[in-house]
Parts: structure tokens; sequence; C-alpha cells
């Protein structure tokens, strides 16, 4: 038993440190998408997020999100996790306020540190949408409010024993948990903020090419690296034969999307575009990463071809519809995080790792799954949107949230930081002279 | 015995994760030795290819490596890993068609999935030495030849119990069935593809530096990093005394060799070149892959101390020979596949890690050992290098292989990619007036 | 018995390979917050350091760490870990030579594996101090030095069952052993170097700003993630109360390093600089490293927030000293690294993960702990900085330490080297026409 605790623990711990190197696979695909002169201002912003949400999780998210309580909301032990707790035991040995997590057997700094990486995931997503004009205190400020309220809330309800949860809802690593409540609080970000200047205008739609594809690439490695972390850790207990098929589902799923991205970017750009095979990789991974545990290796192959095509699809959407997301964060956390929900509903093979989920559509469940799935999508997006939607106006109303106009076309690197990325290397800077801004080319 | 699954399969698993981000290792060594105007390129063809790899490996590659069959193929179980299997029964427990593997206590997927990440590794290798004048599409074509075919089958002699394997060669971690093949593939086509336009004229060497040794560095160290998955990991379990023994062979010829490619380096130079400082650690680790559980620690400083001289060596002799390599790739990775696998037969000590290998030629086993290792290098010698030659082949009869050269001036990140890997910094770029390109200098 | 040694030294030698890719994260850093010209220098330290201390530390810093013999220094099984050992045997079965490290059940070159990541560690935080003017061959003299006689000597004191340790000092991860040692032997390195080019002149502190803040910040993620081996993995064994707090420990004490920087950056300076917010996460890990194991999860908030002030307030003092220090390895490394050790004197819990410690003053323990500690950081000071001045003069009297101005002012890089780390790039360099430099500004 000792060592089984033993086990479990090195388990959930080394992959939960692998989560935590996802920062860094954020961090450089964010700002390798961006512009040479707002890319201290996103390195900061993805750097601190993590700080903030190891702080707001502590305070308060955790509690709220795994504390007994009532189905919407923890209401025991609230504050610090300082709650009664007996951890590792499990199950009916178990004497403590955070039940819903006690089916883990591993002590309870180890859950807490499982449960942060991923909560701190959630928030680093919104840092990409909304880049690039955000001043970057008001961001900080969202990042507390995420971690400590939006995030824990949805999270109760999921992998908190909360009313979905009740209703059989199944998010195995948190397709919706994570990707698409980023998902949907960056959406709320953007449509406050408005697209970047000179990104839509007489009708045109004018690509801004991101500065740094090698670190692009580099950060979508570590996010894919990561991901094996994040989707297998989620057993949270060293089970074999689950954790082998849920690295391999992983895998499979972003293998088939980063394939299907590619191509569709090549026959509807005429070229094989790096950025969408990039982001056709994050689709995969984030539609695979619900159903991971729940569908057969051939599933997680249609999956990732599937969300592969979305993510092209949807980047090409957004931008019809004037919503700028510089990095495709919308595209491939909301958009797959709400595909790979329903994934579940429709690819699920019960108990294929040993989860009871009953069947999806496909496989002869019928609808019951996937309407408790759609259920969950509909109330995460409602909750989520609306709540960050008024985050976004308070801070909006009382700190703003844009930077002036003449700091975002001098980057935010200067004016938010007083630091340059790259101060030794010659740029292109094209002159505003309408702002009395110089260019040189 | 359950409890052993599960470290075994935690450790398969871990390390396996290791191997895969050593993708990342490829891609930043080989994009940093690069030009800037082929970046996206090379970015694109090492992300896709473990993509293809995935796919390609799970369809057939495999069935071939390790079903059961002849001892040339696998002939069972071929398709998507689909045979009958109950692992992790070992020894007579297993009831199954890939009995080849049936030694390691894990779960089918597990084992999959640590054979993936071995097969990719030799997929990215190939990519290197092709680079900034290979089309993407027939690398992409190669690549799944690459891993269904041609890598599976040597894997099959030596690792899935085929005829080398019986005549007794040792290739503890894939000196030979991972590096010298992948070496053997890329002299193929960089043979069949011909030197880059402008590296070798009117019988001068022209040295075409790197672009970015930040991220050449980064690399490095991040397959310094993921060579202790390589390595140690192929124990496949958590043998105590064997995977810190092999940990520390592994480290140790990696130091011993940067030492002495950069001796050399700064006695032939004058300088000790950066280049030659990280070609040198990567020679060092793939010399010690092959024999790195069957040697002292000793004998792997001398190992490492030799591969980096031939690192050096090699860099010079392939550049006089006209074999155009941009990253060093053949020099790293072939020479010291071959040398890796020979070093068995003259340093391995029977059972030094448990494993009755017989002893080398320097511990008094003679040449038994020795000539089964050379009889090895050459068998997968002709094989590897005929089929890939064939394939090289009939790839550049039927879609080419080589862009033209107007792209290969201009830089294949625009031509095959539309993309510029850094398009807000400013560059240098020669002017090449016969083709009507303006430059900058 | 059997499957704990297995799962000790899986845990082990996992965490051993987190800090070994610490040299990553190192050479990241410190290349980043240097300068374009010295770029490939930087990285060319950074990477050799690790082979020379895989050497170093194997010929005879291990027997001098941990061979039995005197208080003061290792005696027994000096050369090559080759003293009479059985490991994994612990305790009273254990009959070896280096009883001081008996208490870990891990096989023999497992604890050599984990104790080198440490000691390269030491010697590569000496790198980033003495950047932009030491000569290559000097630097790594003097790391052969420092690995073979300084770090251990020190480590024999506190780790290696010496004078400091049965005085009762406890520097549980190294915040002494590892960060002051490589503080100090830096501090000696910059007083005999002075200042670089330019940095004071005219009474005037010129800011130097690094080349590249995408790298930086690369490096402080990938130091963050390889502190999660550093710190968990000084327990040596898997155990599951201990690691999950040490890594709660950890991460916490680093965010809050990271807000109280920043904010405070924010206030001095007017913007929140991103290079004190990097070196605030930096200080708080560094300044946890010793108290780690032995505070609670509050007081690991209160030890960083304090040391994201030090640093700050650090840097700013050794720029008025006069002190030149590239990239603040004085402020993250010596500075937290006294600063930590002394936490462990004030804020420690008796038995928090089991280690009978004491209790610090502020948990009623007394100035006892507190002066044990004092003691430790005085005399590890007197004997770092001394000997380390001795060997810094030594190696300056016999084959010089500093290039000479022109090679400063014209770049290690070509000067060192005969590379340029980014030659397609065009980038400022101002002119110096006493010494004949033209630049392009």
């Amino acid at each position: 038993m000792e060592m089984k605790i033993a086990l479990d623990t090195m388990w959930v711990l080394i992959t939960a440190m692998l989560v935590f190197f996802m920062n860094l696979g954020f961090a450089m695909v964010e700002a390798g998408f961006a512009r040479m002169k707002n890319c201290v201002n996103i390195l900061s912003k993805n750097f601190i997020v993590f700080a903030v949400s190891s702080l707001g999780f502590l305070f308060v998210g955790w509690g709220l999100m795994f504390g007994d309580g009532s189905p919407f909301v923890g209401l025991k032990g609230l504050f610090f996790a300082s709650g009664l707790d007996n951890s590792p035991a499990v199950g009916e040995a178990y004497k403590g306020v955070y039940s819903s997590i006690a089916w883990t057997g591993v002590p309870l700094w180890t859950k807490f540190f499982f449960q942060l990486v991923f909560c701190g995931t959630a928030a680093t997503i919104v840092s990409g949408a909304v880049a690039e004009r955000i001043k970057y205190k008001s961001f900080i400020v969202f990042s507390f409010i995420m971690t400590m309220f939006i995030y824990p809330v949805v999270g109760h309800w999921i992998w908190g024993g909360g009313w979905l949860a009740l209703k059989g809802m199944f998010d195995f690593a948190g397709s919706s948990v994570v990707h698409s409540v980023g998902g949907w609080a960056a959406l709320a970000g953007v449509l406050m903020l408005g697209p970047r200047f000179g990104k839509y205008n007489n009708g045109n739609i004018n690509p801004i090419p991101g500065h740094n594809l090698s670190i692009a690439t580099l950060g979508t490695f570590v996010l894919w690296f990561g991901w094996f972390g994040f989707n297998p850790g989620s057993t949270m207990a060293a089970d074999p034969v689950a954790i082998g098929h849920i690295a391999m589902t992983t895998n499979t799923a972003a293998a088939a999307a980063i394939m299907s991205s590619t191509a569709l970017s090549w026959v509807l750009l005429g070229k094989p575009d790096l950025g969408m095979t990039l982001n056709g990789c994050l689709a995969g991974l984030v539609a695979i990463t619900a159903p991971c545990a729940f569908v057969s290796i051939p599933s997680s192959i249609i999956i990732g071809l599937i969300a592969g095509i979305l993510v092209v699809l949807a980047v090409i959407m957004f931008d019809r519809l004037k919503i700028d997301d510089p990095v495709g964060a919308l595209s491939v956390h909301l958009v797959n995080g709400v595909f790979g929900t329903l994934c579940v509903g429709l690819f699920a093979q019960d108990k294929i790792t040993g989860v009871a989920t009953g069947s999806g559509l496909f496989y002869g469940g019928g609808m019951k799954l996937f309407m408790s799935q759609l259920t969950g999508v509909i109330s995460v997006a409602a909750y989520t949107f609306i709540i960050s939607l008024a985050a976004w106006a308070i801070i909006k109303a009382t700190m703003g949230i844009r930077v002036s106009l003449q700091e975002e076309i001098e980057g935010l690197d200067i004016g938010e930081h007083g630091n340059s990325a790259y101060p030794e290397f010659l740029g292109r800077k094209p002159a505003y002279s309408f702002l009395g801004i110089k260019g040189n080319e």
C-alpha cells in the first residue's frame, strides 16, 4: 500500500511538472506568433500568469473547486487549502472536506500541485488571444479573477463532484474544464478589447505574421511534450494499462491533426503554412483531452483529423467575423475544447480503460452521453463567457484594458515594460506620420 | 507483481517522453545550423516527421518489426498493432504474435509508444542532411517509406528476434538500429540531391554558417537530456543498477567527446568552434548508445574521446568528398553509429549490467563479438543504403526531390511554405543578378 | 525492498535529469542577458562546463565530498568513485567508504549522477557573472578547480558528514552548498576581472541590456522546471509526503518572489522590468532551496516575497559598488543563497517533513539553529571566497584571465571562437574609432 502511494505520488508529481512546463510552451508559441515590438509584453504576461495562478488557486481557487458543499461551488476548507484532510486515505477511509478528489491515493499537496498546473493552463490560454493591445496590469487582475473565481467554479461542476458530474458529463483531462474555459474567457476579452490597429480596415483582413517561428515551433513541441503529462497524468495514479493507452490516443490525435491541418492549408492557401501545422497539432491535442481515456486508437485518429480541419476553418472564420486573435487561441482551445468534449458523446467506448462512461453515439450508446456532454458545453459556455465579460467590463471601467493607440503602434514592450526583446537586432518598422512615428522602410 | 508492472510502465513511458522530446532537439539543432531563409522549411520537416512516424509505424512498421514470422521480417499482426497480445504477460505466459518484445513486462501500448519514439528519431535524422534543397513533399513521402518499410526491417533483424539477433549481435539502444539507419538513409538522399548551390565551386569548400547558434545549442542540450531517456530507458524496466550505470556511461561519453572534439577543433582550426563542440557531444552520445549497458565508465570515457575526434575528422572528410551535409548529421549519426556498434565488440564486459553479451576484444573475448558486430554493421549498411537509394530514385523520377535553383537561392521558406521565420528582422542577403535577385549588401 | 530500491532509484534519476536540464536554463538566461557579440562565448562556456564537471567530479570531486575521512575533507575512495561500496545497502548494512551518503538506498552510480548534477550547477553559476570578458581557456581551467577542489570540500562539510553537518547546520537542497558556493566563486572572479569596458565611466552606471529576452525567459522557465528536480529530488527517495510538500514550497516561493520583484521594480523603475521578474523568480527558488523541506507553505510565501525584494536591491547595490555582474548571478545566487540558508534558522518547523532540524527562531526554537546556519554561511564564505580568489589569481598570473580590450569591444565570439551566433542578422554596432573599429550607427 505504502509503495502504491509512493508510486502514484511520483507519477502525479512528474506529470504535474510536465504540465507546469507547458507554460514555457505557451510563452514561446504566443511570443513567436506576435510581433517583435510586443514580445517582452507577452513573455511577461505568460511568465507572471503562473505566479498569479499559484497564489490565486492557493488562496481560494482550490477550496471553491474541491471543497465539499453544494453542487455549484465548494463551501468547506476554502482558504489556503487548509481544510481537514487525511490524504492519502481514499474512499471510506477518507475524512476531510475535499471528498470529491479523495478517489486518488496521494497526499494533499501532490493533489493540489497537480490541480494547480491545470488551473494555470486555463489562465495562460487567455494571454495569447488578448495579446498586443492589453494593459499588463489589467491582464494580471483578470488572471487573479480567473484562477480564484472563474476556473474553480466550472472545475467544481465537472471535477469537484458538482452538478455536471452528477449529470454524467465526462471530461477526462479538461477539454472543457481547462481549454474551453480558457477559450470563453479569452473570447470575452477579445470582444471587449476589439481588434488590433490595422488588422481589419476598409473591409480587408491584413495578415500580421509572427516575428519568430523558431520559438513558436519550439513552444509547440514543448506543449506536445507537456501533454503527455496533461492527459496520462490525469489518471492521478500509475495505472499501467490506462497511462499507455492515453499516451497513445494523445499522440495519435496530434499526429492526425498535423496531417489534416497541413493538408487543408496546402489546399486552401496553396502552400503548407507552418502556423497552421503548429496550430493543427495543438487542436488535435485539445480535442483528444476530454476523450483520451474513453476512446480507441482508431477513434483518436478520426478525432485528430477533424480537429486539424476545424482549426484551419476556425482561424478563417474568426478573421471574417473580425474577431482578432493574434495566436489562434480561440480556434485551438475554444473550438476544439468544445469539439473534444462532444467527441466523448460520440466516440466513447464503455470501460475502455476501466471508466464506466457508457458508450457514445457511434458505439451504440445512443444520445444519452452526447446530451450530457452538450449540456456541459452549453452551461460552461454560458457561465464562463458571461462572468468573464462582466469581469473584463469592470476592469475596463475602472483601470482600462487597452493601451493607447500610440503605445500600441510603438509596441507594448517599451510602453508597458521599458524593455526591448532584441535591442541589438535591426528590425523593420513602418512609419506612422500621423502619430509622429518614424519607420525605417 | 502488479506493482512491478506499474513501476516499469512508468519508467518506460517517462523515458519515451524524453525521447519524444528529442524531436525538439533535432529541430533546433538543424534549424540553427541552417540559413535563415530555410528555417521554416526545416522546422516544418522536423515537426511533421514525427506525425508521419506516428502514423507509419502504427499502420505497418510495428508489425514488420516485432511481429512473429521469419528472421528477415515480421509477418503476423502486421497492421495497426492489432495482432493477438496479452501483455504485460512475459516469457512463457505470453500468448501473442509479438513475442520478440515479450521480455518486457509492460502493456502493449506502452511498448508501442516507446518503440515509436525510436522510429521517429531515425526518421528525423534524415532531415538535417538533406536540408536547404529538398522538396517538402518529397521529404514527407520518404519519411513514410522510412518508418513503414526501412527502419522496421533493420529493427526486426536486431531487436525483433531476427537473424542478426540470432547471430549474437548487440545494439543496446540503437547506434545501428536508429542512428546508422538514419545515417545511411540520409547519405543516399544527399548523394541523390547533390550539394547546395555555392557550397563547392572552383574546387573551393565554402563554409555556410548556421543562422542561429543559440537555438543550435539549445537543441543539443535537449538532445543530451533526451538521451537519458534513450539509453537508460532501453532497459524497458526500472532495473535500478542498470539504469544508473547507463545514465553514467551515457553522460561520461558525451563529456569526453565534448572535450576531445573541442580540443581537436582548437588545434585544427585555431579556435574552439562551437559547432564542433556541439556535434562532439552528439557524436559521443551516438557512439555510446550501442554499448552503454555493456561497458564500464572508464571505457565510456575512451569511447567518447574517440567519438569526439571522429566527428571532427568526418566533417572535414565529407566536405573534401563534396558530400554536402549542412548539419553534420552523417558525421554524427552514421560515422559514430557504426563506430559505437563496433565498440560493443571491443569494450564489452560480459554481464556488466546483467546482459550475457560475452566480452569484447579488449576484455579477453577475442574476435567473436566484434565479428558479429561487424556483420551487423555491413548488412545494415547494405540494406539501408540500397533500399533508400531506390526509394529516393523513385521519388526523384516521379515527383522530383530538389527545388528549383531560383527557389533554393531565394530560400525554401517562401518557396515551399509562403512563410518567413523572422519577417521583422533585417538580414543579409547577397544579390544574384543572373537570376534577377536583389540583395542588400 | 527491491521494489523500494527501484522506485527510489527512478525518482533520484529522473529528478537528476531535471537538474541536468537546468544547464540549458542557465545557458539561455545568461546568453539572453548578454550581448549578441558574446553569445557564442557564453553558450560555449555553459555547454562545456558540464563536461568539465562530469570529468572533474568523477576524477576526484566525489571522493573528496563523500569519502570517509576527516570532518574537513574525504580521504577514502578518492579517485573515480572507485572505493569499496555495497550500495544500495543502507545504515548498518552498508559496508563501504562513502558512509555519509549511505542513508539513501539507491545504487552507487545513481547517487553519483545525482550529486554530479548539483556540482555542475555550482560551476555553471560562475559563468554568467564573469561573462563578456573572460578568456574561454581560463574559465575551463577554473571550472576544473571548482568541481575538483572547491565545491567538494564545502559539500563534504555540509552533506558529506563534515564539521558543519556535525554542528547541526541544515541545507536541504543547497542554498549554501550549491548557490552560495557558486556565488562566492563568481564574486572572486568578478573582482579579479574588473568591470566590462564602458559599464562604469565618469561615475555613471551604463545599462547594457541583454540581446535576447525570449531565450532569457525560456531559460528561466527551464530553471523553474528543473528546480522541481533540484528540491524535491534532494529527498533522494520517493517519500510521498515530503516530495509533494517540497514541490509546493518551491513553487510558492518562486511565485511570491515573482510578484514582489515585479512590484518593486515597478515602483523603483516606473515600469515592471522583465529582467527583474525573471531574476525575482530565480531568487525565490534559490532562497527556498535550503529550507524547502523544513518550512510550511505560508512561510515559503514570506521567504519568496523577501527574496524578490532582495534581488532587486542587490542588483542596484552591486552596480553602485561597481561590481559588474552582467546577468545578476551574484544577486540571485550569492545574496539569496545566504538568505535562504539563514531562513532555515528562522522559519524551520521541527519534523515538518520528518527531518529533525529543531525549530527556527520564529517557531520557538530560539537562536540555536540560526547560529548554526550563520556559522555555516560565514565559513562557506571564507573558504570559498579565499580559495577562489587564489585560484583566479594563479590563473591570471599564468595564462591571463581577461581578453584584450580590442577583443572585448569586437566581441568574444569572433575573438575566442571564430564564430558568430547570428551571422545573417543585421545588428547595431557602435564605432570605436580609437581602435579602428567601424560601427553601423
